[in-house]
């Protein structure tokens, strides 16, 4: 057997998400679809983080085994013709492949997750970024929302920003970093953390942008924390707005 | 009489270009039906660039009169209902409104014209930015290309690096700056100018992207300008990538 890392970029808009649904159109199956199409070989693929539905991705990776050997520009430049063949070229798409150990996994294996999340902020509608940016017309404060952010980094519980239907052991996590960074109209709020609860990400933008919009002080962030609630959290942050940015291993 | 600036942000893909033409749709045609499905009034719009087909605009300044006043941020909002109920949401929206004085002319009071050009320049294919940045393989020097378009800067004879189909009455213009910024896997060409020739910006990318990949040596563009012939300059890269920025007044 031969094992395969693959990094994939995906616009999530019209699809359930990463994982394979019975009723639904997934990224996993666009990309198994492709496997079998080349290969002819069924396999179930791997993925560092199971992204929601209309979540998208820069460098998701996955891995999966293959019985035959392929040269890895071979199996990307393949797999990419097999994605458009399924009308998906353009919102799927294979950025390179490597052989890999058949230690490597690459959910287990992974040490730090980032994502980032866009914000276009004026007062003006989105049009080019409509699908690609989230649209925030009153002005955010980036330097309260880094004050809130601030008070989140570190081990923590996250009852408060964790979805109904997340099926993770713990509500603890440890945050490595939030950096909120500006451009003119542009917001960009990085995350860093070994991993992440259902929804936590869009739950703690939607109540920095509270905060970023006057509406919440910045220490409410901290209340939000020790109430251990989901009702004491701002609103789900919409997933255009949601990239998977790379992954270490 | 009431004379109203506006600026409009739009996706080219699509359209025949900012200019009405009998056969096909332009983005002039789309205001122009927006404005008389909510004034009863029937306008010309003036631009301040009448950008190709499939060319993108940040920020386009267009300029029209009224017989009725209308506070401007009624016009923004009414404007860009009834291009949402033409089906043009999301392409072609309107920014923002100002009312302005009759001597204002979208294309002839401007003073400076900005544009951008967007590559993606990496191995791997484009995905998310397929439809916004022009994809280049291979590794580009920005530092060369840099050096190139310093030989553009100042007032020369653009015959070279203008289309056939251009209208301008004299090929010698005067290109401000030439700014080419590289972040990561995105390069940046920003141009400055009172005016551009047709495809003149397209044309100057295709011999900048050859120089870039190391086909031509940086002195090359110096030749070009001498040839005064399109033939010599290298093919006129995609419209993907280009966008109208903005216009100083």
């Amino acid at each position: 057997m031969h094992r395969y890392k693959v990094t994939v970029e995906y616009i999530g808009e019209g699809f359930c998400g990463w994982q394979r649904q019975d009723d639904a159109l997934s990224i996993q199956q666009v990309i198994e679809e492709a496997i079998l199409a080349f290969t002819k070989e069924t396999v179930t693929i791997f993925a560092a983080g199971r992204t929601d539905a209309g979540v998208n991705a820069y460098g998701q990776v996955v891995h999966f085994d293959l019985q035959t050997h392929y040269k890895p520009y071979r199996l990307t430049g393949a797999l990419n013709h097999f994605i458009k063949a399924q009308g998906q070229a353009g919102k799927i798409g294979i950025i390179s492949t490597e052989e890999v150990d058949h230690d490597f996994h690459a959910r287990f294996s992974a040490k730090q997750r980032h994502y980032v999340y866009k914000i276009l902020n004026r007062r003006g509608i989105a049009v080019i970024d409509v699908k690609h940016k989230t649209w925030i017309r009153e002005p955010l404060d980036c330097e309260k929302m880094q004050i809130a952010a601030n008070y989140l980094i570190g081990q923590h519980d996250f009852s408060s920003f964790r979805a109904s239907i997340c099926q993770s052991k713990s509500p603890v996590k440890t945050m490595d970093d939030i950096k909120i960074i500006r451009n003119g109209e542009d917001i960009e709020i990085y995350f860093s953390a070994l991993s992440f609860l259902h929804h936590m990400v869009r739950n703690i933008v939607g109540s920095l942008i509270y905060v970023g919009s006057g509406k919440w002080q910045p220490e409410k962030i901290l209340e939000i924390l020790k109430a251990k609630n989901r009702s004491a959290c701002g609103p789900t942050a919409s997933a255009t707005g949601l990239y998977f940015l790379k992954v270490n291993y």
